[in-house]
C-alpha cells in the first residue's frame, strides 16, 4: 500500500447518490472522469476483471464462443432495422472525416446478425451462441447512481442463432442456466422476473433483477412464487356482472372544472382525465373530460382505466404512447373538457378508438365525465351505458392485486436489472436477411435470442448489496485481494513478520494487499481495511510480542488470535473456506 | 472444429493489401466490420488475449499499475493542452444530447495527468507508473493494411510520473526494459531506434520498430549499431570550406519557367523550389523562384536544402509546416518566380526568415534562382554571396549518409512502429497544473513519460513476420491453441483415438483445436491446419492401423511418426519445448 495508486477519502463525494458509489469512490476503486463515465483505479479494475472472468468462464462453459466487435459502427445496419432512428437521443451518433455517419454501439444485434450471415449458410452450422464482453454507449438523459447507469459501461452481450423455435427454446434455457451460475458465483441476490406478458405469444423474456431499494425497476412477486416486471403483469380479469342496478345519473361537479385542477388534488371525489374507478369498490365512476373540439380526431384513441391507478408507463403487450395520442392531446381544448365514453368509439361521431382496462368488465359500474363542463355521470354501467372497441393493459399494478397464476396477492418491490434474456425471434434476421438452408434445401429465416449482463453494473450491485456501515465487504470470488495484511506500529520486527507472512501467503497462491505504510497510525490502517473490504483482514502488531497475529473475517467481524507459526495455515484455511 | 465459429476462405479478400490481413481474414481470425474496424472472431480473439496477457504480465512485473479510463472523453482537458484543435481531422469528435463536446480518446495523456493531480500531492507519492489496455480511436485518412492501421484499435498506454529528471530517466529505463521483455516474448523481431534528434535537449524518445517491407516508417541503421527513425537522424555537418573560387554568374534557364514544370521533370538541370544542391557534388546550385509579390511576408520563413534531397516530411527537432509557411505559399505569385537567397533573411526587405540545411556550410557552392524569371545563379558561395538566419534539419536522409555517431554509412529500411517510449517532460503537467510538494515543501511541476504498445497491431505484426506460403505460423506463446489435432477418414477408431488423445492433452493443461469434422476430406483438413498455424499439428489417420500417429512442427515442417501409446508424452514434450 505504500506504492499502490490509492487514496481513500474520508468524505463522500458530493455527486454520489447511492452507497455503492460513495464507497467505491471513497475506497479508491473508481473515479468520475466524465458525465456518466468512470475510471477504474487499480483495486476497482481488479474487481471488474474478476467479475468479467466469472462471466467469461460460464459463457465458455455453456458453449458460447467469444468474439469482439468494434464499438464504433457504421450507420447502415442500424438503418436497416430502423434502430438508427428508433433509439432517439439515447444513441451517440458521429461523423467521420468524410462525413459518413457512425454510432457508438448500444447493443450489437445487427452486427452479430450480419457476421453470422457472412459466414454461415446451413442449418448444420446451427445452433450457435456468440458473445462479447464490451464497452457500450448510451447517451442517458440522466446518468445516475455511479456505475449503475452510466453512459459508457461494460456489458456481456450474447446472441443465439437457431433454425427453429425449439432450438431457440434450448438456447434460451442454456443461457438461463448459465446466468443462474454466474449470479450465484457473484454472490448476488437475484429474482428472475417475467419481462413480457403472455399477450405477445410464444417468445420469452426474463430479467435477472437484483432487489434493492435504489433500483429503477419495479417488480411484483407473490408468496406462491410468481415474479414479473411490473410492466409484464397481466391483469386478472374479474367475472362479468349481470347488467342492471340503479340507472345512471348526471350530477354537477363544479368544484372540479378542469383536468389540471383535478390532477393536482387527489381527493376521492375528484374526476380525473380518462379514468375509471370501480363502483363496487368506490361507489362512483369517473371518466375523462371531453375535448371541446375534436377536429380530425379519427384514428386517435383513448384508454379508459380505473381511477386510483396511474397509467402504466410502457410495457410489453401495451401500445407505446403513439403519435396519435400525442396529436390528440395537442388538439385545442383536448383534455380540458369532461369527456365521457358515450362520445368515444370508432363508431361514434368522434371516431376516437376507445380501449378499456381489462377490469372494465360488462356490468361494472363507473363514474365518468358527462361530456359537458362541470358535470359527471354516476353509476354508468359498462356494457349497458357504454361500449368499447377493445381491451388494453393500460393501468399500473398495485400491491394486493392477484397474481395472474393464482399464486396469491402481489407485493411490489424495487430492483436493478443485472441480466436480461430475451427471445428476439426473427425480427433482426428478417430485417438483415439472415437465412440458412434447412434439411430440405429450403431457405429459412434464422431465429435469434439476445442475452445481456451488465458487467460494470454487477460490480456496483455487489458493492451495494454486501457493504456495511464500515465500508465494502467483497465476496471472495470478486475481491481485489484475498487478504488485507496490516502491519502496525514502528517495530521493525512487526514489519519483518508481516513481510514473511505475506511472502508465505503469496507463495501459496493468495493475493495479499499489504499495508506496509510506515508512518500511518493503526487507527487509519484499520479504518482503511474496513473501507476497502477484503474478506480476510490479518493484523500483525502489538500481539506479536506475545507471539500472536490477529485474523479477522471482514463480513462476520469474527476475530481470532493465532500463534505466529500457525498464521499462514490459518489464513489459508479461512480463504479456502 | 465441428462447432467452432469458423469458416476458412479459399480466396484472399479483395480489400486485403498485406499478407497478415489476407491470412487472418482467410483463417477466420478477423473480419472487417467497418472502415478501419475489425471484428475478432474466436480464434483471433484468443491470439489477441494472449498478446494482451503478455503485455499485462510484463507491465505488472515492472511495477506499473493498471487502471482503465473511459474512451468517450470530455473536451475540456484536451482543450487545455490544445490537442482538441491540434489533432485536426484525426480526432473523432461528437456531441452528447445536451450539445456538449466529446471526443473518442486517441491517447490519454490529459486524463492520466488529471487523475494523478486529483489523488496525489507529494513527492513521496512518486515515482508512479500507470497503464491501461484500451480501445483507441483515430480518424485515419486512409485506414490500411488490416490491423496495422485501423480507426479503432487496442493500445497499452502507460504514463510515468516523477518529481525530477533523474526519476524520469529511471522510469523510462524501466519501461524500455519491460518493452524488450514483451517483444522478446511475442517473438517479434524489433529494432530500437532513436525517434528524436539530439537537438531537443535531454528528453529521450525511442521507437520499437518491427522491420518489414510493408512498414510505413523509414529508419536508418549503420553496421556499427546506430539506429534511428529517419526523421531523427541529425546531419553530419561538413567542415567549412575557405571562401573564394570562381565568382558567381547568372545564366538564363528559359526551359524551366515555372515551379510546377520543374517539379514534374526531375532532370538534373531543373531548378527546384527552395532547393540547394552542393556544387562539389553536382557542379551547380539551385534555388527556388521568387514570388512576384510578398505582401506581409514578415514572419514567414523559407528553408534552403540541397537539391536531390526531398523535404523531410516532419520530425523531431524540425518545425512542423506551420501556419506561416502555409500563408506564404498562398501568397499570389509565391512559388512561381525564381527566388534566390539574396532577397531572403530577416534583415532583407522581404523579412522572410531564411534557414538552411546543415550541409550549407560556409564556402559550399550552390545554384539558386536569380530572383528574376527565367534566370538562375551559378557558383553562389555560402557565406560569400549569401547569408542565413539559422540552420534547420529540413532535408531527407539518403542511403550512404554517414551515421551521426561515426559508426559508418547508413542503410535505409522500412518498419512498423510496435512501441514508442517517450520522455514527455513537463508539457502536460504544466498545461494541467500537476504539481507536487518537494522535500522542501515547494510546489514543483511533475515530469512525465508516455509509453505505448499497439496490442492489436502486434497480432498483425506477428502474423506478418511468421507466416509462410501455406499460412499462419504462430509462436507458441500467442497461438490460439497449443495443438491442432486432425482426425482423418471415416473410421470410428480414428475419432475415438483422437478424442482420447485430445482428452489426455487437455488434462495435461494444453489447449487443443480438434478437427472432428466428419465429412471433410483429409486434404481440406490439412490445408486448414497449415492455414490456421497452430505450432504443433497432430494427425490421427491411416497410420492408426499400424499403431502410429503423426506429430508435425508447423514452423519447421519436421514430421515424426509416434506410437499411439507415446503420442501424448511426445506432444507434451514438443509443446513444452
Amino acid at each position: 500500500m505504500s506504492t499502490l495508486f490509492l487514496r481513500t477519502l474520508r468524505d463522500d463525494p458530493a455527486d454520489a447518490e447511492v452507497p455503492s458509489h460513495r464507497l467505491l469512490a471513497r475506497g479508491g476503486y473508481i473515479r468520475r472522469a466524465a458525465p456518466g463515465g468512470f475510471t477504474w483505479l487499480p483495486l476497482g479494475f481488479r474487481v471488474f476483471r474478476n467479475v468479467e472472468r466469472i462471466v467469461r468462464e460460464e459463457m465458455d462453459a455453456m458453449g458460447a464462443q467469444e468474439v469482439h466487435f468494434p464499438a464504433l459502427l457504421p450507420r447502415e445496419p442500424y438503418e436497416a432495422t430502423n434502430r438508427w432512428t428508433e433509439y432517439g437521443p439515447n444513441l451517440f451518433r458521429l461523423k467521420d472525416r468524410r462525413g459518413n455517419d457512425f454510432l457508438l454501439g448500444p447493443t450489437h444485434e445487427e452486427m452479430f446478425t450480419l457476421l453470422v450471415k457472412d459466414l454461415y449458410g446451413s442449418y448444420k452450422d446451427l445452433p450457435l451462441s456468440l458473445y462479447q464482453i464490451q464497452t457500450k454507449y448510451r447517451d442517458e438523459a440522466r446518468p445516475r447512481a455511479g456505475l449503475f447507469r452510466g453512459r459508457e459501461f461494460t456489458m456481456k452481450d450474447s446472441y443465439s442463432f437457431d433454425v427453429d423455435d425449439a432450438g431457440l427454446d434450448r438456447s434460451y434455457a442454456a443461457h438461463r442456466a448459465a446466468y443462474i451460475k454466474i449470479f450465484d458465483r457473484l454472490g448476488l441476490e437475484y429474482v428472475i422476473v417475467s419481462a413480457m406478458s403472455g399477450a405477445m405469444g410464444g417468445s420469452k423474456s426474463e430479467e435477472f433483477l437484483h432487489p434493492t431499494s435504489i433500483g429503477e425497476d419495479t417488480f411484483v412477486r407473490s408468496a406462491g412464487g410468481y415474479a414479473a416486471n411490473v410492466e409484464a403483469v397481466s391483469t386478472v380479469v374479474p367475472d362479468a356482472i349481470p347488467l342492471g342496478g340503479c340507472p345512471r345519473r348526471t350530477s354537477r361537479t363544479p368544484r372540479h372544472p378542469d383536468h389540471r385542477d383535478a390532477g393536482r388534488r387527489r381527493a376521492a371525489d375528484v374526476p380525473r382525465c380518462r379514468v375509471h374507478r370501480r363502483v363496487d369498490a368506490e361507489e362512483r365512476r369517473r371518466h375523462a373530460r371531453a375535448p371541446r373540439r375534436q377536429p380530425g380526431a379519427a384514428g386517435h384513441r383513448l384508454a379508459g382505466r380505473p381511477g386510483g391507478r396511474r397509467q402504466a408507463a410502457r410495457g410489453a403487450g401495451r401500445p407505446r404512447r403513439g403519435r396519435a395520442v400525442h396529436r390528440f392531446r395537442r388538439e385545442p381544448g383536448a383534455g380540458q373538457g369532461y369527456i365521457g365514453p358515450q362520445v368515444l368509439g370508432a363508431d361514434a361521431e368522434s371516431k376516437i378508438r376507445y380501449l378499456v382496462d381489462p377490469r372494465v368488465v360488462p356490468g361494472s359500474r363507473w363514474i365518468t365525465g358527462a361530456n359537458e363542463p362541470g358535470k359527471h355521470v354516476f353509476d354508468l354501467v359498462a356494457g349497458r351505458d357504454f361500449t368499447w372497441d377493445g381491451v388494453i393493459e393500460a393501468a399500473e399494478v398495485l400491491a394486493g392485486d392477484p397474481a395472474p397464476d393464482g399464486s396469491g396477492p402481489l407485493e411490489l418491490a424495487r430492483g436493478v436489472e443485472m441480466g436480461h434474456i430475451f427471445q428476439l425471434g426473427r425480427k433482426y434476421a428478417e430485417a438483415l436477411d439472415l437465412k440458412v438452408l434447412d434439411e430440405n434445401g429450403k431457405l429459412v429465416t434464422v431465429t435469434m435470442g439476445s442475452y445481456g449482463i451488465g458487467v460494470s453494473r454487477a460490480v456496483a450491485a455487489i458493492a451495494e448489496s454486501t457493504h456495511d456501515e464500515l465500508g465494502l465487504v467483497w465476496p471472495r470470488e470478486v475481491a481485489p485481494a484475498d487478504v488485507h495484511l496490516v502491519a502496525t506500529g514502528k517495530d521493525a520486527a512487526v514489519f519483518e513478520a508481516a513481510e514473511a507472512l505475506a511472502a508465505e501467503l503469496v507463495a501459496a497462491g493468495l493475493t495479499v494487499l499489504y499495508d506496509d505504510r510506515p508512518k500511518v497510525s493503526p487507527g487509519v490502517k484499520f479504518k482503511d481495511a474496513e473501507l476497502l473490504g477484503m474478506p480476510t483482514i490479518v493484523t500483525v502488531g502489538r500481539g506479536l510480542a506475545e507471539g500472536v497475529i490477529e485474523v479477522r473475517d471482514r463480513r462476520t467481524g469474527e476475530r481470532e488470535e493465532v500463534p505466529v507459526a500457525d498464521a499462514g495455515a490459518r489464513v489459508l484455511a479461512a480463504v479456502k473456506g
